[in-house]
């Protein structure tokens, strides 16, 4: 078995964290970590878990913890993780960071965009960005993982074909992007009360959301040259759920089976994304539960456009289950351990 | 492995006991019955089971059907089992029947709160009311299984103990309840579109709701005697949940302390009754996914009654759940085996 | 002009008040208040007054305020405008206070109930109730008001005429209640946030909740006699509206016209209260933006019992459209002026 | 007074035009049209309009109406009004059309985007677009008025005044819109459930939805050019509200005030157009249940792009509001009268 840590157990990923391990039958959770509940019982807080999980939450030591867990998961504010690593802790175990702070290679670009100083930027080379679709042969040796963020996660992963192949001008690249309100976390804020969630839908963060260097980075990677574009989320009255809307032009002329075959070369071996059916649109619902990534996209001739779609539950692909999924090929599990839930609907 | 053919797979219930079943280890479904949608694939009409489930609707062929399965489900309109089952049928294969057509013994009451006459009241004496936690050993056994209703299930097993241990007065029973939108079914109605339940409650079949019977025939078995109560449901906006408000009078004065001991003789051994802790109420939002049912009760000393709630997924405890739970009891199998996911909460 | 104040204008009552206010040709608002965000624009607070209202926020300072207007509103919390009420400000002002302070005539009841010292009982036995259908005369000369709850006034009006005629046994009165979440208010708590909340319901406060002795008094009234009842509020995932079902034994046999006609007797000429047709049950949405009441009831025969049945949005007829309406009362105005809005579905 | 006709009185935006004409001190509604509801009261299907709208259903009869209405609102499917109109009917009254007949001035688009044939083309060069703040002058003379489409009404109101002064590229805009369900209308189809609605997010129409030539067409006049460009519209689970988020790359560079200062002087003496302080992101809440458009936008100096927003009601700026404002025009009355309902949140 498998001992894992999590730190920030608390939060909706934290606690989708705790529902997905204690299903995962390689895996023993051996910490709870709550610093805002401390001593009181983790199915207190999360009254799904009442009669499935006992234990007490634990204060933030990672030190200690490092002593017990082979993994541990970090679900915890930016600039929380990259203060506590050091080579001690890598030596005893490994780290998956749900957070972003190892997740920008250009640590100016990170201290920019997230307005802190990086404690640790020692360790930003060795972390392993774990879009597991993408870089799943360096996440096998990974000590320290970067897991993306749920945004980036759907983005690149709708894009990244076309930009790679050439398809698409990587200078006219813009995603609207939407989610679901867990996406704003647990805190106690009024902006995320129910009365002000409900019955509206709002843009937020236009042109200044952390998450839009982040993806620029992953698609510099695919495009072999810095691409900027823009990034604008949006948030909607559900629970669950990230659509991204993503535009590009054409940089040729191309039918739809040139570009479903290019989708098709890059993921048709992927369990966990589907490339729907010629003008089926992602929907967030058929993807909520599960770790799916579902993808399409349409050509619009008019314009010489495309535009790539993709649904993700944020809670599971894009934060507590690929996290998982990372997990599963650091241990050498098999990769979809833990994972196959059906999505619910409705 | 079981061979399992679903009929209205393509209703809510229908399609999450293809959730249920296609996760079940022990089980290969043989037919995803629709007459709605003959020829089509089933992941067209429920987008969530996309590259999971390949198989296209059939039609409903209950005779060609029972040649192949061991088991059916009919998740159908009233009147539609009932006008199909005989012996033959049943000779071959076991049927559990999610209507209402088996669960009502005395036939004149079916007929009379259903509007319908019973095709095959020969078969009635012979159904067992699949209500898992009290019916366990006549479920074994059952050929044909009158699967419980949604509210009665969630009804019934949060007044049962007190009822039969009498301690509360069969007389001055009222169940206030309120269900998720899902129950009321996938028909194209007006009424059940988004912005008529969106940001709405409202009473429904005031007095006149057919579950009425049902719980009032379950509840009178505990008390021993007929028993007449009120059943209220209430329409809820959101898509999934059943909560049951129930109120009695106290035969006697009794403590927090004697309830509890009452449930919990009758339900600490029950893998999916849960219940809770001291002034903790129900939620349907800690049930959701799961087949648990949440139960707790506060005496109102005041005025000398009780108040007993109980929370469940009306899609799953309130239908494909406890379906599933039936069929393995009726075959021997673990009674959790495919049952054991997790609340997913938010 | 009417000068009014509202002290507690951040919240959602003392917004919603704002909005009835600004459109109501008799008033002019001239103090703000609001301790959270003095100095703040309201409508940096509230967007929905962006270019409607261009004042800021001023501190509670109900001295100087009684010099400047003509009405005060109290939307704060309990305690607050029992804490500053004095003969001075009396003589200058009229008090509308939209918290439970005044509301209940036997203080001991109320600081039970309440957890709180009241402050200065002296001013209990003059605060007049503001009902409007049923206290209508007593508050045109009301110098303090106390405006009712918002779950006493959908299910006084409810109840009350039956009552007081006589035809229910006020021993079996059952009440359970239904709100949207703006009841809940605008306070930052994490069991308010959207996620908790949608996709959920759940009881709270069984056979505690504050509302309890406010209804049983009101309802005594009616009876003539001391009332114990049981009140079972839910929170349901929607931002307005209450929906009451209430439950009691009949004392005799009566038919649908007679009951109807009671009802008819008492409201057949208030403009707010809307009998609605037989079998017709009341729904939030058809109230929702207006100060209407809508009532219905059924007899079941079987049980001898009757249910009645009300709606009202919780922000309007319960909480600041009443107090308008009030306010329309204590000055001398047509009482329906600035509160004709109609409903506005979807 | 005024004496209005509505033909397609039960629909969404019909209730709507209902609900605001009701309210309206010129206009007296002569004429419930609603084909299927042939006899019926109005508000046995608009429960809120019980006691408020005593009126039956009529058939649609345009030639009978014509005799009786000073003007006729057809919120009818498309092919309906443009089926009915002739000079006969247009000597007696005045038309204001909701659907989208007589919108596009290119009959060859209108029939191609469609997949109609138009039936009366002869008046579609009469016919005026009534986007009142654009079109005010030619609307006052209008007999037949082509009312905006919902999208159309928020992305040109956004986007016209950049375009037309030559900020932008016209060639590089794209427009993601998203709109609660209302818009879906009030047929009971399986995908506008509330269960196939609620926690899900989707986009529709992609490259194809029919408001694309209708935006194109306006924003052409204020380009002085021929505009193509990307519209993608989504579905939110929300009753009502429209937001568009609008992409443009910016033909050079301008400063915060320079646009700002673009938008004051085509929209400051505009009641309806709310141009919001910097950084603050339009929401559709803040403009539910009122006829106002509130708009903004943000530089984006990184990618050399422009994000334009605009919300508004969808139901009452994008359909029944702008047509009583139009309807104001047309009989020059204040434009406002009838439409200052303060937007209600929550």
């Amino acid at each position: 078995m498998i001992k894992a840590g999590i730190i920030g157990a608390t939060g909706y990923a934290g606690a989708e964290l705790v529902r997905l391990l204690t299903a995962h039958k390689n895996v023993e959770i051996v910490w709870y970590g709550s610093r805002s509940y401390i001593d009181k019982r983790f199915s207190e807080v999360f009254g799904n878990f009442f009669n499935i999980v006992d234990e007490k939450c634990l204060d933030d030591n990672m030190d200690e913890l490092s002593k017990m867990a082979d993994v541990i998961f970090t679900a915890t504010p930016q600039g929380f993780c990259s203060s506590l690593v050091k080579e001690d802790i890598l030596k005893n175990t490994k780290i998956i960071d749900l957070s972003a702070d190892y997740r920008i290679k250009d640590v100016d670009i990170y201290e920019k965009w997230y307005g802190l100083k990086h404690p640790t930027p020692e360790f930003i080379k060795e972390a392993v960005y774990g879009l597991c679709e993408v870089n799943r042969e360096s996440i096998k040796n990974a000590r320290l993982l970067a897991n993306p963020g749920c945004y980036p996660t759907c983005s690149t992963l709708s894009i990244y074909p076309l930009l790679k192949e050439g398809i698409i001008d990587a200078s006219t690249i813009i995603i609207d992007a939407k989610s679901g309100t867990s996406g704003a976390g647990r805190g106690a804020k009024v902006n995320n009360l129910f009365c002000e969630v409900n019955e509206n839908i709002k843009a937020y963060g236009v042109a200044t959301h952390r998450h839009t260097p982040e993806i620029e980075e992953q698609l510099s990677y695919a495009a072999g040259e810095k691409v900027l574009l823009n990034f604008t989320p949006h948030l909607v009255p559900m629970n669950r759920g990230i659509l991204v809307t993503a535009y590009a032009s054409l940089k040729k002329k191309v039918s739809y089976g040139e570009v479903k075959s290019i989708y098709e070369s890059y993921y048709k071996d992927e369990t966990f994304i589907r490339l729907l059916d010629e003008n089926v649109c992602p929907e967030t619902r058929f993807v909520e539960g599960s770790n799916f990534v579902d993808i399409n996209f349409k050509i619009d001739e008019r314009t010489n456009r495309i535009i790539m779609m993709g649904a993700i539950d944020n809670l599971i692909k894009g934060a507590a289950g690929q996290a998982v999924q990372n997990m599963n090929i650091m241990f050498g599990l098999d990769e979809t351990e833990g994972l196959m839930q059906l999505p619910m609907f409705p």
